[in-house]
């Protein structure tokens, strides 16, 4: 039986409420043998006390030794199996700017690169053009028109934008289209071929883009051709109101993390730019929601610059906010990153994610102090992050008992 | 999505050196309550300076409470999920023995037996006997010919013999044979019947082998008799170096642990037969591979014969060869065991192996000495050994980040 199928039959709601407050990239390292990591080396006495009375634990996001991009290790907060529920590039990247992706779409990865007079590829990334520069491009592979599609074109930053293809009134668009980009240089770009039906319609839109695009850019070296990669049509999932019986809200900044919420079904709110501004908003919202993602960026931004200070700092930042949640008498509050980024390798990783669940109904375990060392100590013991959502129901009162 | 198609999708090579030392057997249990077990009893400063500066843990190496064999032990140490990767006993036999088993090959496990008279079984392992008259018996068995088949037949000990059905050419050999030991006396051996069409070519040469056996061994009782089990082609399993991106060898000094290694591809080194000569090999070709396979037999063996005071000198003697091993600069220690071999059980069993890993990259906890009961504190937790290599690969940077 799956998680979700259990999970569904088993939820009674109630009127408690649960708080996810995610701090992105949480887990840290120390910088040398002996040494603390930012969690351990920033003064957190709000996280500590939740810690103390709470039930703390480390987070393995997919599995023991694999890093997850941003997708994953929400959906894995989320509840849903990150190895069963893969998000295509192409989603994920216009998630990440705020486009919207509609049942007709596809959507997909754009790279500027750089072809020579032969049509081969010198420069996959066009030499990192400034976003100013990706912009205009945009702006040029906007007068494109192809017949019986629309497209939406789109900057990211650098050599990256976004592409969807949206398919006229009762034509179906297929996802299943391999990359054009041949993953090295001294290569024309690769003729977008469908696996089935659907997806040989989407082929011959994208290879007349790319066509026309090599048209508009042609004097434009070094950004003048375009990849394709990451084909995905927007994935039908179950909403979180459907498996766990939750009326769920984000509380986010950045436009991927809106997206991944809106991806298993919750509103977004408009919970301005700081994190005392989310707080606001979680106040304001109190009486309409039952379930609260927060999302924090800084603990992830500050350690992929590999700042340690920094770090330590958005983490001071974040406790300071927690008494405000915990004056909403919240039912569970939950506080966890959705992976681990240690300034020392300035990057997402592997590495186990702490995590601490504050409810009245936890069994209180020897953690005092909310950091790597102590979770390892903790009473959540190592474990998926799948299961957290049912241990946040749980908690709450709302799962009922599994068979007689 | 599975394991090794999860981490084939994202092995990034680079040119990081990881080193498997296995300890066979390394596992153990104290002799009385109180007491220490070997690995805590043996004095191993070397290390312990790893465990303190690297992370440690218990591998469970297929589920809690089952005592594997040295094929799924090692199996589950490469990385291969030891409950879906299902070595035939006839392959394991062989492999044990040094015997080579091509394409074209089925190889069962046999046992001399007795049987009366009447051609019922009287004793099912023939009287255990001798291992030079079990090589006698092999010669007479030796002298048998099928038409359509070449036969290898060779000794083990005891009462265990390996035959090899190879088909001529064109000729195609199904191993999906029942056992012919019909598993009491009392009873005569059961006729070979197959499952599927090249499975009944191989059962008809069975039934044939097995009359003249009869035959040849008509005046040797108590072995006048055999049976066979463990039908098994060699099986085709993805390589090392396909789903990892790694060039691996084996230094192992006994055949059964090379045939585990060619089996998932890796090279053979000739590695002399003591430890000193294996890590004189794994400098001699540490330019030339960058996974290196290090087996240590005498844990398992002197755990297996209940000595327990030998089984610590085992272990001082490997610690005594880690500086060597660190002098190279690996990016990945691992030091571990294919299962539990407690002196007092005098067996393999069940009970989780220490494991270290070092590296520069670990998050470090509290475990001051490599043995059971610090690493039970460790930061990697009880975890599966088929997850060993991902957190290998991991701490080596050979991995990519799973989704966006």
């Amino acid at each position: 039986m799956k998680l979700h199928d259990l999970i569904r039959d088993l939820q009674e709601p109630n009127n408690s409420k649960i708080v996810l407050l995610v701090a992105d990239g949480l887990g840290g390292l120390p910088m040398e043998i002996g040494g603390k990591t930012e969690l351990e080396a920033a003064r957190t006495p709000n996280l500590d006390t939740c810690a103390r009375e709470g039930i703390c634990g480390l987070s393995i996001p997919v599995l023991p030794g694999i890093t997850p991009g941003s997708g994953p290790g929400h959906l894995g907060l989320f509840g849903y199996d990150p190895l069963e529920y893969q998000i295509g590039r192409g989603i994920l990247e216009a998630l990440g700017i705020n486009l919207e992706v509609g049942p007709r779409d596809v959507a997909a990865r754009g790279n500027f690169c750089t072809v020579d007079a032969a049509g081969l590829i010198t420069d996959r990334r066009a030499g990192r053009p400034t976003t100013d520069r990706c912009t205009a491009m945009c702006q040029k592979l906007k007068t494109i028109k192809i017949p019986g599609a629309d497209l939406i074109v789109e900057p990211v930053r650098e050599h990256r934008f976004v592409v969807i293809f949206r398919g006229g009134a009762g034509s179906e668009l297929g996802d299943r289209v391999n990359d054009t980009d041949p993953q090295m240089t001294g290569h024309a770009p690769l003729e977008a071929k469908g696996d089935d039906e659907p997806s040989r319609h989407t082929a011959r839109l994208v290879n007349q883009f790319v066509a026309e695009a090599g048209k508009v850019l042609k004097a434009d070296a070094p950004t003048n051709m375009v990849t394709l990669r990451g084909f995905a049509r927007y994935p039908k999932i179950a909403t979180m109101k459907e498996v766990y019986g939750v009326k769920p809200v984000c509380l986010a900044v950045y436009p991927m993390y809106k997206g991944l919420a809106r991806l298993v079904g919750m509103d977004i709110a408009d919970a301005g730019t700081t994190l005392t501004e989310q707080i606001d908003t979680l106040r304001q919202l109190w009486n309409q929601y039952d379930f609260f993602f927060i999302h924090f960026k800084y603990t992830d931004s500050t350690g992929e610059d590999g700042n340690f200070a920094a770090k330590v700092e958005m983490i001071e930042r974040l406790d300071a906010e927690v008494p405000r949640i915990k004056g909403l008498n919240p039912e569970v509050l939950i506080v966890t990153g959705d992976h681990s980024t240690p300034s020392k390798l300035k990057s997402h990783s592997w590495h186990p994610v702490p995590t601490l669940l504050w409810a009245k109904t936890v069994r209180p375990d020897a953690v005092v102090e909310f950091g790597e060392t102590w979770c390892l100590r903790g009473g959540l013991g190592q474990f998926k992050a799948k299961y957290l959502m049912a241990l946040a129901l749980a908690h709450a009162g709302r799962l009922g008992k599994y068979g007689a």
